[in-house]
């Protein structure tokens, strides 16, 4: 599947972060900066841009706020082809932190949102544009999100200056068919807007479904080293590469990377393919709840977790 | 998407065993079958039919043999809904040691074959149809066969009294539009006859590779309690069951067998994705050269283990 427009973006740290509050070492981030940068990956997303009135430093690591010095002290100036990406949450940054990009070296700002914050979300976007920013928008939870109020939403985003948007499988909820239906529907609103596809691996589909979206014409493809992310994780970066075969991309410095700084992460963090999450991701719920009763002495009795749930009838 | 025609076969103690030589305790062998009866699955395949000749009993458990007197001792005269199956490998069981139907609890023989034992496929097939069972045929490694031996033996197959025939992705090498062409091929050729789907999960490709076959018109569908079995396992039965939605099927039996009896083997046998059988996966090579990896001490070290394999060229 060879197209010339394709890039990854690759989330390990921004994603992963999910699970361990940014509790990096800088050498697990070098790391991932690294085999990046060597595996031809186009983008690193390396963690969110918030506000400390938001989030509190004690309880979150460095790449939950990105300061310009904390992503300096990893990447130096970034003299390299490997672009740089923070996510924003609306509500949680305030936009006069936000560098303009000649003093910054980030290169993209995603900007995430529900459908109901969709204005917000590309004033927000146009606004980092303007500040000569990459920007994407990311409408979360699209699995929960009806058709009326979506297609008000792509409407939107259409009529905007921002140039690509994203399809986001939060609760890892879709299978090919409504991922097909969605990019469909998504390129048909905006033919000239780059689609992007982030995907969560509740039933083990974030890499098949990132595949569907290829073959529907995404060009911006999310993913993270060991598919590590929140809850049952994210597409993994080293099976894309393998998959795409394009010459710009090298599996080799990904496995590196895994097998020095993200596999012994295992011991400690309940990220894949666990039965809470699958439950979740099957009854369209938020991983949350499935997240807590991972990190509780309960977390293999998932007979209990899914009797637990208000639509268990869905699945009992 | 409700398909009456769809049948499950659980493989759990079959495929699951070609990780533990099928040293399952009873206690497991009969979770799994109250299970499978509990949640409505159509067919159980419960272990080999071989020859002692081919393999010894000190090394195999008893599902590498599935003598009448170990089955019923699991599962009475199994007067149930639930069909019991077996699989038998060409050149390794004794035609005259298969019972005729009337004196077995085994419903169904299936047969695996590669692409030129078809011949001798066919006859075995043929001879348990005639003793009274139910057949198929499983044309295992199909990614390594090419075109004009693929259609010769379809067509041999198409002209049998054989009334189903298996896709078997055994190194877990494909990907949806291998599945879809596939099917489609096989439907082509033997329009009257059921196709069945069994994958691996080497690429995390199995359940979503199952949902493509499904769609395509498969309606005889492997899978395994949490993915146990070969490598990187199957495409899990819970999966399945909760995709479907389809009335007779009940996932919460599955899960409790899960939670009592598969859950705790992870401990002890290494199946599920690894990046050693990504990479034979990924390569198209058979997955024993992965497993003989992850039962060593290197088990981590897989960048040694791509360096190692004949055609890295085509991943590093």
């Amino acid at each position: 599947m060879y197209r010339k427009e394709i890039r990854i973006v690759d989330c390990t740290v921004r994603d992963g972060g999910l699970m361990n509050n940014w509790q990096f070492s800088d050498d697990f981030v070098k790391s991932v900066y690294q085999a990046n940068l060597q595996a031809g990956v186009d983008y690193m997303e390396i963690g969110y841009k918030s506000s400390e009135k938001a989030y509190s430093r004690s309880e979150n690591g460095d790449w939950k706020f990105c300061d310009e010095k904390d992503l300096r002290r990893i990447v130096g100036n970034n003299d390299s082809k490997l672009k740089l990406s923070a996510l924003i949450d609306i509500g949680r940054i305030e936009l006069d932190q936000i560098k303009p990009k000649k003093d910054s070296v980030l290169d993209m700002i995603r900007v995430a949102c529900y459908v109901h914050q969709m204005d917000k979300a590309i004033y927000h976007a146009e606004h980092c544009l303007d500040k000569g920013y990459e920007v994407t928008i990311n409408l979360m939870a699209v699995s929960k999100v009806n058709e009326h109020d979506l297609d008000e939403a792509l409407q939107d985003v259409s009529r905007s200056r921002v140039p690509v948007f994203y399809l986001v499988d939060s609760f890892g909820n879709m299978y090919c068919e409504h991922i097909q239906e969605l990019v469909r529907k998504y390129r048909a609103a905006m033919p000239d807007k780059t689609i992007g596809i982030h995907a969560h691996n509740n039933m083990q589909l974030a890499f098949s479904n990132t595949v569907t979206a290829i073959i529907e014409g995404c060009n911006m493809l999310d993913s993270t080293f060991l598919g590590l992310g929140r809850g049952a994780g994210n597409c993994p970066t080293e099976l894309l590469i393998s998959f795409l075969k394009n010459p710009k991309y090298r599996l080799l410095p990904v496995l590196e990377s895994i097998q020095q700084h993200v596999l012994s992460l295992q011991e400690t963090i309940d990220w894949g393919y666990h039965i809470p999450y699958m439950i979740t991701g099957a009854l369209n719920e938020h991983p949350k709840v499935a997240m807590e009763w991972m990190d509780s002495t309960r977390k293999n009795d998932f007979v209990s977790f899914l009797r637990s749930m208000h639509d268990k009838e869905l699945l009992e």
